[in-house]
């Protein structure tokens, strides 16, 4: 590699060529990871577990296995850590909760881990996440929030903040991440880095906390969309132990990651995505559609209402997984959380069943778009980052609560499993803010394609922070 | 045909033979079943609307293709009557509620209804039933109460009441209806008819009006398991108007109906199927169990749980379907209807999500006991047909309401979307009794075996009633 002098802050592409190739030995870039860890997440307290001994343990397995000859994986020595709501043998899987730390300590690790690992990567830690997912700021009562590592006053976005926060300080090349309504784009967007939400129900959720079980995606976050088509293409695959799991084969996204987008039609989404935001937002999604040559519009039609039906299912599931907890251990909660699902425990059957049966409708309108177009860009989230513990807002004119707020953009998208990969856009002097890149079930390799189009073209790119200097 | 007089008592089978053969006209055929309706009708209530023109016309038709030469399909000039849910082009379709009365004529028949008429068939009327199918007595207050033919006095069940007496009262050979909770085997069970549900997405509900979309299922009902088959053999196969059908290829059940059951393990549910309900419901059980040489039993496991389940998601969804009619026209529902729909209006929806979840777990419990056995009885209904009116009945020394708990039996059973053939057993001079003839998915052509094979040793059977006696 060539100016990387940190390998810890080097691209997973480039850790594993040089792994594999005997430049560097696994111990060391792990080692690397541990250290940066230790040094630098106390600014941002991103990482609830550092695991230096199973770490150390594979990396030297990895080493050893080098000097047998074996041939490694695409992540060979790849650092990565995961949101605490994945499976860790030995640890209790804690779900950003003080309940679940009571839990027995998982004897397995979920299937997406066993996946990178089986690829060469190296699990180091294990990062922290709102109240049992239930969250878009990245705070937590029990472990302290997590900041913005390019601005520690600013919120890092949740319920994936550590994730985006531990990519985005330069802690490790990939981290794992859920979105049950956005908890992976939002981070990506206020922590300004990549995220891939792929389609529902294709990666394994073997071995996870659930939250919603029929909105829950896991996927990956990264610096470069190189980055994240790799930890992508190592986590696909069919698991019999996930039900939810489409029978759909494995689709490697990095083969043709650098198509380019000549061949693609994209459109920007109006209506409700081009109001109810700062302007800012939509000045992000017109510079990536300027990047793109993309002239085309879109309109998804009652976007409104499948947020409004997003919530209410949410709500409405999240309350019955919770509900001998919110019955028995009620002051345990974070009472933000709580109170969401106490209220979703009350929401009468028959709405929600309503929600269902629009879902059918929605999902099939606007599958029925994708026959005109290929890719949809609408912001990620209204507003930049706001301020740790900021709890309103101003958009359009209207001051709204943060929390349930910083969602308008991206629930309407996860409703229906479609898969996004949120890219990030610096505008100006400012924090970053995110475009969600939208395509037809299965076709996440369109959305790496694109956004790796736009990072070639330089149209958006993850800056490792700066955590010396403080905004 | 032997020594039935009457064609309209004829069954199905010898009818199409002698239509088809030319012995009888078709035209005679359905104006005999015309006249018997015209002039026994009014002592059972079943029949809502006499279709004479239509069904003349029909008729004539068949005559004429038949003097041209055509062949004939195997339920030529086969009278039948649907439940007054199936759309019938001309009349609205008023799912046994004066609110519905109002809605436009149907354009088009119901799916089912145009396959048993490409068979052959000739529709002849449509039939009583309660109130939005949420009913197990055959009550009906717009409509006013069908009679149980066999014993005027006594409730017809419910929800299809008018599709079982119109069979037993011998009306027609074949009526449709629909069983959601039990609405074809509690009346097959009251009247001493047959009827079969089939497994929950075989037959197309495309035209008819719904319940619960995740529990309704469309099947015939007839005074024989051959007439049972031959319907049910001419309503399979794909339609792409109904989302729910299963993919699943048509599998003829008349061919191997007279294979006998030499073949088949065959087992008595316990527990929670072997108490609750009168000796004589258990009786009919052991009495079918003696007659196929079954002496396996089988525990079902939580089935208690599996009602009460099936309960909260029909209130629910039942709800979610009725509840712009709740708002604005509750005076204009039967109040035992309206009553349970607001209940159901209410439930908080985590308890509705728990329900499901425990569906998805006690159907792989249920499907498991397929691998030891093929086949599982059950009784259809805790007791005789009640008394019209009577509110409440003792079972196991608890008085109890009559209106929930007829169904004890047979929710626990479609809840998992099970094929079912219910069939008539008399016990003694008292009214009849059924036993569910459960099966596997798919499997229908078993429970018709079981059913054609009691049937030929004499142990079950579908007298016509004798509508003169009165008891």
């Amino acid at each position: 590699m060539s100016a990387t002098t940190d390998w810890s802050l080097a691209p997973a592409s480039e850790i594993a060529g040089a792994v594999s190739a005997g430049t560097v030995a696994a111990r060391e870039v792990v080692a690397a990871a541990l250290e940066r860890i230790a040094r630098l997440d106390p600014a941002v307290n991103s990482v609830t577990d550092r695991l230096v001994e199973r770490a150390t343990a594979r990396a030297a397995s990895l080493d050893a296995a080098r000097a047998r000859g074996d041939a490694l994986g695409p992540l060979a020595g790849v650092p990565f850590a995961v949101k605490n709501l994945f499976d860790v043998a030995g640890l209790p899987t804690r779900a950003g909760s003080r309940i679940n730390r009571e839990r027995a300590a998982a004897t397995r690790d979920a299937a997406l881990i066993e996946r990178l690992e089986a690829a060469g990567a190296v699990l180091v830690g294990t990062l922290g996440m709102g109240e049992y997912a239930y969250d878009f700021t990245g705070e937590n009562i029990h472990d302290g929030n997590t900041r913005n590592p390019h601005a520690r006053g600013h919120m890092s976005g949740g319920s994936s903040g550590g994730s985006g926060a531990a990519v985005a300080a330069g802690l490790v090349p990939i981290a794992l991440a859920s979105d049950t309504n956005g908890s992976i784009r939002v981070p990506a967007a206020f922590c300004g880095c990549f995220g891939l939400k792929p389609t529902y129900g294709r990666l394994s959720r073997a071995g996870s906390f659930p939250f919603v079980g029929s909105l829950d995606h896991l996927g990956p976050m990264a610096r470069s969309s190189r980055d994240l088509a790799l930890a992508y293409d190592a986590m696909q695959g069919p698991d019999p132990e996930d039900p939810a799991l489409a029978p759909h084969p494995a689709e490697p996204a990095a083969p043709d990651l650098d198509r380019g987008v000549a061949d693609l039609r994209i459109a920007v989404a109006g209506e409700y995505f081009a109001r109810g935001g700062d302007p800012e937002a939509f000045a992000a999604v017109a510079h990536v559609a300027r990047a793109l040559g993309a002239h085309r519009s879109v309109a998804i039609p009652e976007a409104a209402r499948a947020r409004a039906a997003a919530y209410l299912i949410t709500a409405a599931e999240g309350a019955a997984l919770h509900l001998d907890r919110l019955r028995s251990r009620a002051g345990d909660f974070d009472p933000a959380v709580r109170d969401r699902l106490i209220a979703g425990a009350m929401l009468p059957a028959p709405f929600v069943e309503q929600a269902q049966r629009f879902r059918r409708w929605y999902r099939d309108a606007v599958l029925a778009l994708f026959r005109e177009v290929d890719v949809i860009l609408v912001p990620s989230t209204p507003v930049r980052a706001p301020r740790a513990g900021q709890t309103t807002f101003v958009l359009d004119g209207v001051e709204l609560p943060v929390r349930p707020n910083i969602g308008v953009f991206t629930q309407p998208i996860s409703f229906i499993g479609l898969p996004v990969a949120a890219v990030p856009v610096w505008l100006d002097g400012g924090l970053p803010l995110g475009v969600q890149v939208i395509a037809a079930p299965w076709n996440e390799a369109l959305c790496l394609r694109v956004a790796r189009h736009l990072e070639r073209e330089g149209a958006v790119r993850a800056p490792v922070a700066t955590l010396d200097e403080t905004r």
